[in-house]
This record gives C-alpha cells, structure tokens and sequence, in this order.
C-alpha cells in the first residue's frame, strides 16, 4: 500500500501554493526553515508541529540550533513528494502566520 | 533556608504591575487564566511557561481543559507569596503578550 | 451528531479493565493520578498525552503541581463517559506502563 | 568574557566518562545519537531535553527523524568543547538511563 508520488505537474501546482517552500535539489522533499526571537519561541512551534505530525501519522526531519528550525518533509512510502507533504507544509505555514516571530 | 515571604506593601505593589494577574482569596497565590484559539496553542504555551519554570526552579499550578489554562504561583517554602511568584508572573506575561491569541 | 454516552454495562465492563482509573463520585468522568520523579519527567508525561489527545482529538481536564499530574476524562457532547475516553484512558495506561517513575 | 575552551586533557578525560558519546571529526563538538520506539517517545525526551538545555543556558545542535534523535553538543564562544558541554552531556545521559527505551 505504497502512498501515491505526486506528478511533476501536481508537485508544481503545490509549490505555487507553499511560496515559503523551496524543493530540495534532487527534487524529493520539500525544505523550509523558520527563525523565533529565542529557544523557547522555537521549541513552543516545534511543539505544535509535533501536534501536527503527530496527529497526521506524517512526521517531519528537522534540524533545531537555538532559534532556528530547519524542516524537511519527504514521503518515505512514496519514493518522494506526496499529499501528505504537501498538508503537512500548509498546516505548518498556518502556525507560522499565527505566530508572532516567524522569519 | 525558608524563601521570604512578601510584606502586604510588596505584595500589593508586585499586584499593581501585574494587572492581568488578581490575588486567592486568603492573600497566599496569584491567579491568571489564558484562552487559546485551540488546544495546540495552549499546550505551546505551556511548554513555554514549563521552560520557564524549570529555569526558575519554581513552578506553576495549573489546570488545563482544551483551550484555557488557569494558573495558580505560590511558594510553598514561604507560606505565601514571594519574590519569586511575582517574577514568574511577569515572565508569562511576556510570553501572553507576544503570543497571538491570548485572551 | 452526538457522541453516545456509554451504558452502565458498558462502563463498568471499561473500568474493569482499567484498574488504576477510578469513577467520579457523579459517575460522569474517569480520574487517575500520576507522580513521577521531578518536573521534567511530568511534563515529558503531560507532552506525550497531549500527542495523543491531538491525535484522537479529544482532550483532557487535567491538573499539574511539580511532579503530580491528575486526570480527568470525560466527553462533554456525551454528557458522560464514552467510548473515546476509554480509549484514551486505555492510551495513557500503556505510556505509564512504559514509563520508568510511575506511581 | 568567551568561555573557556577545554584542554585536550580535561576533553579526554570527560570523553571517558561519558562513553556513549564520540567526539566529532573536527574535535570541537561532542555527538550522541538514541532511539526510541516511537516519535511520541522521541519527542518526549527532547522535551526533557529541552527544559534542561534552558535550565542551563545552553543549547544543543540537534536533529529528529521519527524515533531517532542525533545530538551536537559544542559552545561557540569557546570555539569548541567547554565544562558547558560535559555538564548537559552527562544531563542528557541521565534522562536516557531512566528511560525505558533508548538505544
């Protein structure tokens, strides 16, 4: 029950909706990063996107140093980019307009 | 090594810059409830104010249902109130006043 | 599109196996106390129920002082116990039986 | 007022007390990874993680991958591995002995 890759053309057209995503280099994965006033500001959204994985059985790769997280959604099952990156990403820039110090 | 308790004078003074915050009725904690837009919100602001807390070595009361959280600050090791509720106090201020949705 | 509220069979067949949960004395919610080693080890408690309370979207009542935590489930579209705080309570149990300071 | 940076004698000697962690190529930053059954278990010791990093003013470099966790101790204004990165390292180490499923 591999989860459906998305088409370039779907891919595209997700992309057009996530401006603060970019695609990794190999096209696999979907990257952001977001930069708070200090740790505790950091660790208070990664503690909502852990809602979020969470919640969604979709979890993230992430890197944390201090006041900055860096994101990397990819789809195992899928070999690449699927749906569940794509809702996850969206969910994710929905804390982030919330919040008061995303950079 | 009992923590000093505040005199009225410095409890009364600590109350007029904590607005938000109003005193138990037998004069011995300091109370304050917060509304969230949702419970992820709330528990952000919990793991904010659990960040705090273990940096202060002091920590909160406090009850959660959904979206809300109500908070209790007393010093056991003083029978009341000390200096060290009041600077608890003014600390989840600040984390409420950057945050988006406290009510 | 209420929840159903459980039937009494149905609920004492549910405390029945759920021996460190006990009954609300107005027989509407289920209550159980936890107390670990410090702060830090409640709120890493407290972080893992709130993944899944997000996760079965239902939530708890709940009440924290330093290394205690206490438990209230119930379903308020119920009106009473339903099936979803069983299962929750069921959920917290199996991460008390993994953690190490349990009481 | 930089913050001293370990002699080779004092790094060897702390690298000998805490043998689950490695020095990284370069020497400058300590390295330790663990795995949990879950990412609610993950995330629930770096919440711990978390509270002692702030506890201590001092942060880790860190990344997450569902159950796994890979963690950089260093100090940048030492340039390097200082007391500060021993102290949260041997912190850390105590979260994993008492928790039931590092690796």
């Amino acid at each position: 029950m591999a989860i459906p890759r998305l088409t370039e053309a779907a891919r595209d057209a997700a992309l057009a909706r996530l401006p603060d995503w970019r695609l990794r280099a190999d096209g696999l994965a979907l990257l952001r990063e977001a930069r708070f006033a200090d740790f505790s500001e950091a660790f208070a959204f990664m503690t909502r996107v852990a809602l979020l994985a969470e919640k969604a059985d979709h979890h993230p790769e992430w890197h944390n140093v201090y006041n900055r997280v860096a994101i990397t959604l990819t789809t195992h099952d899928a070999g690449g980019l699927s749906a569940r990156d794509v809702a996850l990403a969206g969910a994710i820039d929905a804390v982030l307009r919330g919040h008061p110090h995303p950079a």
